[in-house]
């Protein structure tokens, strides 16, 4: 997943990186168009190393999609489910990257992952039913099942042993209806291993419960691709939904595109139902779908060569955090987020955040329950996919302003 | 609104028609790309005048304007309720063409008008509350009432006289919340006269309630602008939640692309909370917001030349459907819908529809109860933003076939 063999009649040839260039951040773009707490939401003297959203371009053959579909210059109704191209691109990526069963009808097009997350929840939950999240883990699990009218049951997911699965069994309860993976893990990184799923498809299997798997980070992951629940075994994947997007490897948060994945047709048709994407009041825009499919069967050398990129960064930047008194940081096997520990108890997450913007001018997300749950207490995370200048400047600017943060 | 003066130092020069072109309709284009009941959802020798989607493709000014955003290759997270460009675009096209107060933070960038009608009703409603709609009228107002939980009074709207004031008054009860408004009025194509308004306004005052006007039609207007309620007076400014579209004037229903505008921050606030579009789960494309605010800002003389082209149209398939032993078909002053009633007892809609398909194979919308209500019964709907010899096709095969049509 990591490198494909070069071809052995061209051993001269340039490696393809798809057009990637690791240099490509264009500040003054980026102030116009990187909203969500990024460039154009802070001062301009501010690195953001916020929302997880890549500074680098998209790859230069999503751009080309583009171009010539607008060429054609027909916008039409799409059809309800997604277009056959990116549903069809969708199934090959889930069936021959991620090992996931998947035909084109199990594929439905949603404007982002996060709206799949809440799609989901609308359509599972009855007001009351419960839903069995990680703590800590992105907000979006707990803000969709709430927003359905359910609740949510936290159990500890820890950076050492991933999750615990005796507080996971003892948080189901007889209104639980979904189990919900964030797969690699955001904030800390880490990957699931099959042993882990294997528990939970039993558990899900023993007391019939769905399993959500957001698998938005699958691809970007370091030592080997992330497994899926979803491809353990065929009864699994039938209680299991999928969903994935395009703003982590690709940088299309902005097109709005992601989606759902479930082969079973009657889980399908129940969410079909809820989202009224039949009623056109629902789904992705054609020209994002165009884009995400181009990503997905053009955009490989670039992807790879961006994966290699942020390798590199991620090493760097976790090293040196790791090196600051009172803070410790793992590097993460996957995602771009490093999530430190803050080993001082008179510094709060909150604090570390304001002093960080206040006298390195970086601007990072703390770990609050409100972004990620209680059990980000003490940590803070940062957002490292952009150009290594970028990182060492704020790198540079954290290491010269740390006594200060530690006694202001 | 309909002619620009022209320049008086270029008095030789060509109409100023922004690149419309009447005949550009690319039949293999729309084959793969018109879906929702038309080209690529229809045999290859049926002609659909169905959903109200054009043939013809969007302005150039569109097209230049996606590409241009697409070099700059940066697709990030946009903001929540809307790019700045977008949002200033909307506000200045409702405060200079339609008279209606509108700043841009008055404007919430939605995934289409259909998305927006069920945001309103989710935001507004709670279970059992009521909203008056009209009969017949496009079925998003009933399908996005019932999804919040609402509850739909009818209220006739006839062809002749408009809105029946008396019967209004009537329709609104102690849990009525909101009286929705579509004007330019689907399927019949009519427009609300201030007066019909003013009444509206009034009892909106004196009931406290809500107006919902879904004005997605309001530039497809032949003898002048459409009058907006809430242009009429600030109190009912207030009180009126417009929603409008690119999809009909423009052609960009694929895109996904509307607005909501209100100045009552209160209802702003309610609205964008309910729309969980600061948790990144709703919003529209950035490309798209891009595409729309294009048409808005460059798109006027390609707009003006498509006015007149439909005029053309409209005249010559209403006077030839009208001409039908058993069909009444007036010119619409508003849209591109031909509505013919069916004067014989014996031909229901929805045989009509059949026997059109089967004998013409012309695909048109039965005035069924499921897609605009009770009152559209004895009704068809036609579509016809298309070009001329496709229009001509279908009338001449209507025409040879209707005496097969009449007598099976």
């Amino acid at each position: 997943m990591s490198t494909t063999p070069r071809s052995p009649s061209l051993p001269d040839a340039a490696p393809d990186d798809g057009g990637f260039d690791p240099q490509a951040v264009d500040r003054a773009i980026l102030r116009r168009r990187a909203f969500n707490l990024r460039w154009a939401e802070q001062p301009p003297d501010v690195i953001p190393l916020t929302a997880a959203d890549p500074d680098l371009p998209c790859p230069p053959a999503v751009r080309r999609a583009i171009v010539e579909y607008a060429a054609g210059g027909s916008f039409a109704y799409g059809p309800a489910a997604g277009l056959p191209r990116f549903r069809a691109a969708v199934a090959d990526h889930l069936r021959d990257r991620r090992d996931t069963p998947a035909r084109p009808d199990d594929v439905l097009a949603t404007d982002s992952a996060a709206s799949a997350l809440f799609l989901v929840a609308r359509a599972l939950l009855a007001p009351g039913d419960e839903v069995v999240i990680f703590d800590p883990v992105d907000f979006l699990f707990a803000a969709s099942t709430e927003a359905a009218g359910g609740v949510v049951r936290r159990v500890p997911f820890t950076r050492g042993g991933g999750l615990d699965l005796d507080r996971l069994k003892a948080a189901i309860g007889p209104r639980t209806r979904i189990i919900a993976l964030c797969n690699p893990h955001n904030p800390f990184g880490r990957i699931m291993r099959r042993e882990a799923l294997e528990a939970v498809a039993a558990l899900a299997e023993a007391r019939d419960l769905i399993i959500l798997s957001d698998e938005i980070w699958a691809d970007i992951a370091y030592d080997g691709p992330c497994p899926s629940v979803a491809a353990l075994d065929r009864a699994t994947s039938r209680r299991t939904v999928v969903v994935g997007g395009f703003s982590k490897t690709y940088g299309l948060a902005g097109l709005r595109i992601g989606y759902i994945r479930t082969d079973d047709p009657a889980l399908f048709a129940r969410i079909f139902a809820a989202s009224h994407a039949e009623k056109t009041a629902y789904g992705a825009a054609t020209l994002s779908q165009i884009a995400a499919a181009a990503a997905l069967r053009d955009g490989q050398p670039w992807y790879r060569a961006f994966l290699k990129h942020l390798r590199g960064v991620r090493d760097r930047l976790c090293d040196r955090l790791d090196a600051l008194d009172g803070l410790r940081c793992p590097r993460p096997e996957a995602t771009y987020l490093a999530c430190p520990r803050i080993e001082r108890a008179d510094l709060s997450a909150e604090a570390l955040t304001a002093r960080l913007l206040e006298h390195a001018r970086v601007a990072v997300v703390p770990g609050a329950a409100r972004w990620f749950g209680p059990g980000a207490e003490g940590h803070i995370r940062l957002a490292f996919a952009t150009a290594r200048p970028i990182v060492d400047e704020a790198l540079d600017r954290i290491e010269s302003a740390w006594p200060r943060i530690l006694s202001p």
